[in-house]
């Protein structure tokens, strides 16, 4: 059954407790966000996901979107959730004031997106998108376009979508043909098609703006030629309503293997009007400002799943009772024992609740380094967020996103035969969770992005960010004590990754076949430690707060059980990952390509 | 694109070469069966599997199965290709002479198998669960029902089906409630609602016989008081037709996540009349002979699809185009390498190529001593034998299953975005996997069927079938050589598996909760160990083939450099297993049943 109940506790530790010292410093512009309003935001967030989004998942799941002569339809009761959502603001949260936004601070806005992840990840993706689309025309655009777009996107009043992919061309843009013919008049004629186009046609919103990458007349070949274009679905009329219908259709949605609530459509321009974003041919760099953020976005859609499978399954375990405790009968007046009381059922609840512990925490870290980053008074902090950010963002897209997948497919097993049943809920998780290990880049091209560019930039400084307050975490809690076998075991798999990193680093340079064969070795074995020093720390500040008389010792005595599983059960794959990177690509590329 | 060949050559491989001196010796029953014959059935098989089943296979998923007032109608095509099946005889393929059978030898019918569940493992599952109930039939069963029911069901004219789960009793058995009252005249009344009954009501046969556990008036509770009845859907005449409807009905099938086209029945008994198989109160026995065999079966089913996701995934890596190899362009006169050329790519595609013939070649082995358990003539060797598939059931079960999911996973990360979308194909052999990893007792369950039952059997005599060939197959093949690192690995990795053995065997005698703490990650590192020694005894054998000038040299070749894959990129993993396990129950139960 899905069950969700917003981790509350958990994020306020996360958001409050844990990150405090964050080497980011106190954010004045933020300031307005205090306790209070930021605990207010989170519970009604909670309340809205938890009562008009959760009932509406498995419905949409088995319903799916409709798609008639062109006209595409979402599931019963998605539209009026989605009115509700505009009319309740939840739309506008992260964005800015200047365009109607309530400017929250990251570090709450993604919190919120992981419920709503949680709940419902199919709905999720309509306002997903609309935020890609807000980030690239805010940055890039002109005042006009601005001013026509933002307020009715930053509402919800109106949709946003991003049109990358081509039937020939996903991750190698550099192939797309959708071709823009200067009109004249300053805008231009688009024409082309696009394919695997979320939202890219629906019944939610009366205009959806599209984001299109197109090619002009005289583009160099390659990703050097690629510009944006906003075209919107209906051209806006002066006074701002929807004018005529702008030659953009939708000749079919896609039949997908999950968020088959969430339209996917193949997407038509026939001549339509286009409005240039940024520069020509620069398309790719105001692209990347949405894929940037797309690819946190997907990695909490991961944390979300992940989370609502977690919580469906300890339900199940202990709803469910099947066979007596290894210790003799534990609840000996019921027939069996619930199956929580089984080892192997909770290795795979502890699993699934590290997975979304450590994903939690350092979500959360990466979202204060966001928040820094745009609103850090000192401008060599706000430059060290946004190395941090760059660093980090291949680890959450790809590390979130298997996890979650792992996370759905235990719940699975831990329903056994019921886990395979459409009603129980669960196996909807694991098919939905499988598109994040996809889309905004599959997690092979996040381990490429994080070998071969962010490795290297700048002479390593990305890593620094990342490497300087672990390392200085480990010499500030070495030694004796009761946090010495998990400060012993940070160490040692952060030694580890100080390793893989160097051998990359030298052989890569050399060749950099060797990165692209360590790359996803690499990333896992990054995400493991950074997860390890999230443990850590939490473990630290917990046992801090019981020390001093904490009310709340339930929580801060789970976590460092928690951590405790992390490190003894968990941590130890590093060992495994450092001895195939190691290993190197040539046993890899040993086949010739004819030898398979 | 779901593509299909049937891995003759490789399967040839394990069948003639790899296992020449499996320990079980000649075995003159088998003589008939010479190299001509059996590669006469495999290219036969091979013919029936790609031009039969597999076009049916996603035309199936789309359809499903369907309900109506109790008759459930297979998809499009399966009625006609079934009747094939059974006319071709490949449905008697396994079975006993004696019976209409054709006696083949386990080696060559598990081959078989596999093409079946690579091509269509929903069609696989009416023929597969006709085998349990023919095996429990033919071993406890009077001669009247013998001579009554196997002859139609070893033809296919009939089939069958295991009727054990009921909706609050799945792995915990004893819970059951299905009576069987005594009619007086030596049959059976039997009454109760059986759930996730496959094969349980469908329009392929004229007859479906039910074996299905239920309690008499008098039984003892819990597992000892179950019995097994066959319960024909028709009672058969006098003249073998099927005669009157005999109180047995299906009031409807489940919504499952895959394997659509296989009828997944709950199923109800109204007084239906049953004939006692075995003797009464020894239901379990009886019902362990079908088990073990569908156990097996379930392996080969994860096999088969693991083999086909990495043929479809081929099929696609060297097709889709799509960036430059890092080493410069390989294939220039394209717009685009193909992205078979991309290093993680190749990753993706030898674990999976090596995850296939590992578990080929270790399928192989316990088919092998299948063979010798029924055959041989020196009861010894039957009586090794029998220990070996003992000890191997839980681990074929459950390495095979994760590693074809894991492979249909990886197949759909290959894909891209598009393998996504149904049209693929791909996104099915991950839902069809799934299955595999849950019925016949999920994974965690073989999990404590190894440590629990088998480890400690006869005082570990089970243990020393597997251990005595490894460990001198290491002292023959130890020093310096080409196949120094190999060996070397294999003993570090085997030197892993003993002492997990030790540390729970310790542990596990003093607190069998240490033992359920251990048993999941150490099946796996057994199975690892167990690919392991199958790729080093091909890598030997390779070798030898080569350096004695056999002709087939591509194929030696690539068998090398997936068993040095094998070493370098996937046994390292038993150190983080190995890690897990040492680090015992405690932070996995630490946390209580209400702080969850």
């Amino acid at each position: 059954m899905q069950v969700y109940e917003a981790p509350l506790r958990d994020m306020r530790f996360v958001l409050e407790e844990l990150w405090h010292d964050d080497g980011f410093g106190d954010i004045p512009a933020l300031k307005e966000f205090d306790s209070d309003l930021m605990n207010a935001v989170l519970e009604q967030a909670a309340k809205f996901s938890q009562e008009v989004l959760l009932p509406l998942n498995r419905s949409g799941d088995e319903e799916g979107c409709h798609h008639e002569n062109g006209v595409v339809r979402t599931p019963a009761g998605f539209k009026e959730a989605y009115d509700q959502f505009t009319q309740d603001g939840w739309a506008a949260l992260s964005s800015d004031p200047e365009w109607g936004g309530q400017g929250l601070p990251e570090r709450l806005s993604k919190l919120v997106e992981e419920m709503t992840c949680s709940t419902n990840l199919s709905f999720g993706m309509y306002p997903g998108l609309t935020h890609g689309g807000v980030g690239a025309i805010a940055k890039h655009a002109t005042d006009d376009l601005k001013n026509t777009y933002l307020p009715k996107m930053v509402s919800g009043e109106w949709s946003g979508t991003m049109c990358l992919t081509e039937p020939h061309c996903g991750t190698d843009l550099g192939l797309l043909r959708t071709r823009a013919v200067p009109a004249g008049d300053g805008t231009y004629k688009v024409s082309g098609s696009k394919i695997f186009i979320s939202a890219g046609e629906h019944d939610l919103t009366d205009n959806i703006i599209h984001l299109v990458l197109a090619r002009l007349p005289d583009a160099p070949e390659g990703v050097k030629g690629i510009s944006l274009f906003v075209v919107p679905k209906y051209i806006p009329k002066d006074d701002g309503t929807p004018g005529p219908s702008n030659g953009v259709s939708c000749p079919a949605i896609e039949h997908k293997m999950g968020i088959k609530a969430s339209a996917t459509c193949q997407m038509l321009f026939e001549e339509s009007t286009g409005w240039l974003v940024g520069e020509p041919n620069k398309g790719m760099a105001a692209m990347f400002t949405m894929m940037n953020n797309a690819r946190l976005g997907v990695g909490i859609q991961g944390l979300g799943i992940g989370e609502a499978a977690y919580q469906s399954a300890v339900w199940y375990a202990k709803d469910r009772v099947q066979g007596r405790s290894l210790a003799g009968p534990k609840y000996p007046d019921q027939a069996a024992d619930p199956i929580i009381v089984h080892p192997d059922v909770r290795r795979m609840l502890m699993t699934m609740r590290a997975n979304n512990e450590g994903c939690r925490a350092l979500g959360a870290w990466v979202a204060r380094a966001l928040d820094a980053e745009k609103h850090a008074d000192d401008p060599e902090v706000r430059k060290r967020a946004e190395d941090f950010v760059a660093l980090m963002t291949p680890i959450v897209k790809a590390l979130f996103t298997d996890l979650g997948h792992e996370n759905a497919n235990l719940a699975i097993q831990i329903y056994g035969g019921h886990g395979y049943i459409r009603e129980s809920g669960v196996e909807q998780y694991a098919r939905d969770a499988r598109i994040a290990m996809l889309y905004e880049g599959t997690n092979g091209i996040q381990a490429l992005d994080l070998v071969g560019r962010k490795l290297g930039a700048h002479m390593g400084r990305y890593l620094k960010s990342f490497f300087h307050p672990v390392s200085d975490f480990i010499e500030a809690n070495k030694g004796e004590g009761p946090m010495k076998p998990m400060i012993d075991g940070l160490e040692k798999a952060f030694g580890a990754l100080q390793l893989s990193t160097a051998t990359i680093a030298q052989k890569g340079m050399a060749d950099p076949g060797e990165a692209g064969a360590a790359a996803t070795e690499y990333l896992r074995l990054f995400g493991l430690v950074a997860m390890g020093y999230c443990f850590a720390r939490s473990t630290l500040i917990s046992g801090m707060k019981l020390a001093f008389g904490a009310e709340d010792k339930a929580f801060y005595n789970a976590k460092i059980k928690t951590a405790t599983f992390y490190f003894e059960r968990i941590l130890p794959q590093v060992s495994a990952h450092f001895l195939a990177i190691k290993a190197g690509k040539k046993s890899m590329m040993a086949l010739a390509d004819d030898a398979f």
